[in-house]
């Protein structure tokens, strides 16, 4: 009996697989955010719990047990009470050992079998690795808002907020982006002015020193859907120039150690937005080598190969195969 | 009887002026931060209450009181209960209405008796404005940390530790910067790696992410320190870059309007230190006019020049170099 759970538990929603050792899958569910570092230790312990229900709510009665579980989490969050963690999936069915791996480990397994490649994410933050022999052997980037996360939607939705800003004191120039802020802001344009500034800049100011740092995130589609406006342009450029270079750390890394190239996998919605804008169009083709990059949805497969490897299991491009058809035709009937 | 009490409250500091219509300063006093945004209400209306207890506490007991207020401080300041700051300064021996003003134009009217002209402060934040008819008529930037402040003591403290972080995932540049950064955070520079990344790397975003945001400003010294650095002097240069831009959003909106130029008033560390940086040493030149710059250390001489104009006094320049010359003569006393 080698039944295993796998749990990737992201800042916004948390997945669970229960799957076999021959990668057939048995039950998948989800819940909400299950990072402690964005939801709080207690929400990322409700929400890994919440999934974990939900995935043995669609198994069998006599099968609402595994031996093993493996949780994929962001690196940052040691912080979790694993202990606590332990005691709460032991009365959900959990029978031996909980085990924490990195979600950017589980991204890259989600999408090959293979030990070795690279894998590039870029969603609310951006990171780039270099996988050697299943394990993170040089990690470029994703150290976070404030620090960098160069090119990420957090890096582009404040640019576009800074460029409508600067656009409004005439310290920058005209953009398409202000009209569209203003309007998902629910302000009205005008020429008032007060304190030397236009009233609008004063209201919008206000309206998004409210929100968390993190939150101008949600104002990076505005980058795309300006279309040819020139400021626009510039900042899709811009983050296509970053992520290139957070790729291209990892491959100088990858060269010195004389390693032999392997997949690419893909992940995370700015990626997708950004994968024809040079020049990361061109580093995705020359990192991804003979085959195209390989887009993944998120890292619940690759929490199911980590978690099988782990005990054992020799996951090949079988058990793989079955992995990946099982989670998507569980997700299509949730 | 048209004494007034004149108060500058800062971000780090508060300072209070008593001052006679002829411009002869009285008692001087200083305190901490009175900003709400940055110390709370309360702070702040401890701040300004005891500034203005230490410049009582040196004029003569028969002339402890004064006929009006005036505060300069930050515009988005707003928050402030000005009522209950009024009451608390009628116990102290306001005997009149209290008024609030522009922190930004009070720095003006300490460097000039002039009602038109530029201001350009770079601080911890970086804000210019044109003044009109001793009013801001345009401002440019000072909009915080988030969304502008570029050039300034955040935007290169920022600039520095993100140089540092990128170096030492490779994505960057080697730097002098990161020994220095290491160095002033007592933290070890080793080999040692984990999880893909240099141990050091982790422990430096751990402690940097333990700060308030802002507090990265105090990081910016170390663009200077760095020497011919390229890293350091890139920030340096691209800083200067940006304040210069800042000034000319405010020239361009006076030219626009047909206005006479006017003297330059500057102040902020981070403006002495790139004074001479270009392009912000040509911007300023410009700006600036026939005659140089004039540099101010903070607003409390100019909170003065604007108390005693609104309570009628025509503050001209025998008036205001007798408040210029009291006020460096009481600080230096205390």
């Amino acid at each position: 009996m080698q039944r295993i759970l796998a749990i990737d538990a992201g800042g916004t929603s948390t997945r669970a697989l229960v799957v076999e050792p021959s990668g057939t899958c048995l039950g998948y569910g989800h819940s909400g955010g299950g990072n402690p570092v964005s939801s709080g230790i207690e929400g990322a312990l409700a929400s890994v719990l919440a999934a974990t229900r939900a995935a043995f709510a669609t198994v069998p009665p006599e099968q609402r047990t595994v031996y093993s579980a493996l949780i994929a989490m962001a690196g940052a969050s040691s912080e979790l009470p694993t202990d606590q963690l332990a005691a709460q999936l032991t009365t959900a069915g959990l029978l031996g050992e909980l085990v924490i791996e990195s979600d950017l480990l589980a991204m890259f397994c989600s999408g090959t079998p293979s030990g070795n490649g690279y894998v590039l994410v870029a969603g609310t933050g951006a990171v780039a690795a270099r996988i050697s022999d299943t394990k993170l052997q040089t990690v470029s980037d994703g150290v976070g808002w404030l620090l960098g996360d160069e090119g990420s939607g957090f890096w582009i939705g404040q640019h576009v907020v800074r460029a409508v800003i600067a656009d409004l004191d005439g310290r920058a120039p005209h953009t398409s982006l202000t009209a569209a802020l203003l309007a998902a802001l629910n302000l009205t344009a005008t020429e008032d002015r007060t304190f030397g500034r236009p009233l609008m800049q004063i209201e919008l100011i206000r309206a998004l020193y409210k929100m968390r740092p993190i939150e101008l995130a949600q104002f990076s589609p505005m980058a795309f859907e300006a279309g040819e406006d020139a400021v626009a342009s510039g900042i899709r450029t811009q983050a296509a120039t970053e992520l290139a270079g957070t790729l291209a750390a990892v491959r100088l890394s990858a060269e010195h150690h004389d390693e032999p190239a392997g997949p690419l996998v893909v992940g995370g919605s700015v990626l997708r937005a950004l994968a024809n804008t040079e020049p990361l169009a061109s580093a995705l083709r020359e990192a991804a080598g003979n085959s195209p990059p390989i887009p993944v949805q998120d890292g619940v497969v690759g929490a199911a190969v980590l978690g099988l490897t782990r005990v054992g299991i020799d996951v090949d491009h079988e058990i793989f195969e079955r992995i990946t058809r099982g989670v998507a035709m569980l997700r299509a009937g949730t």
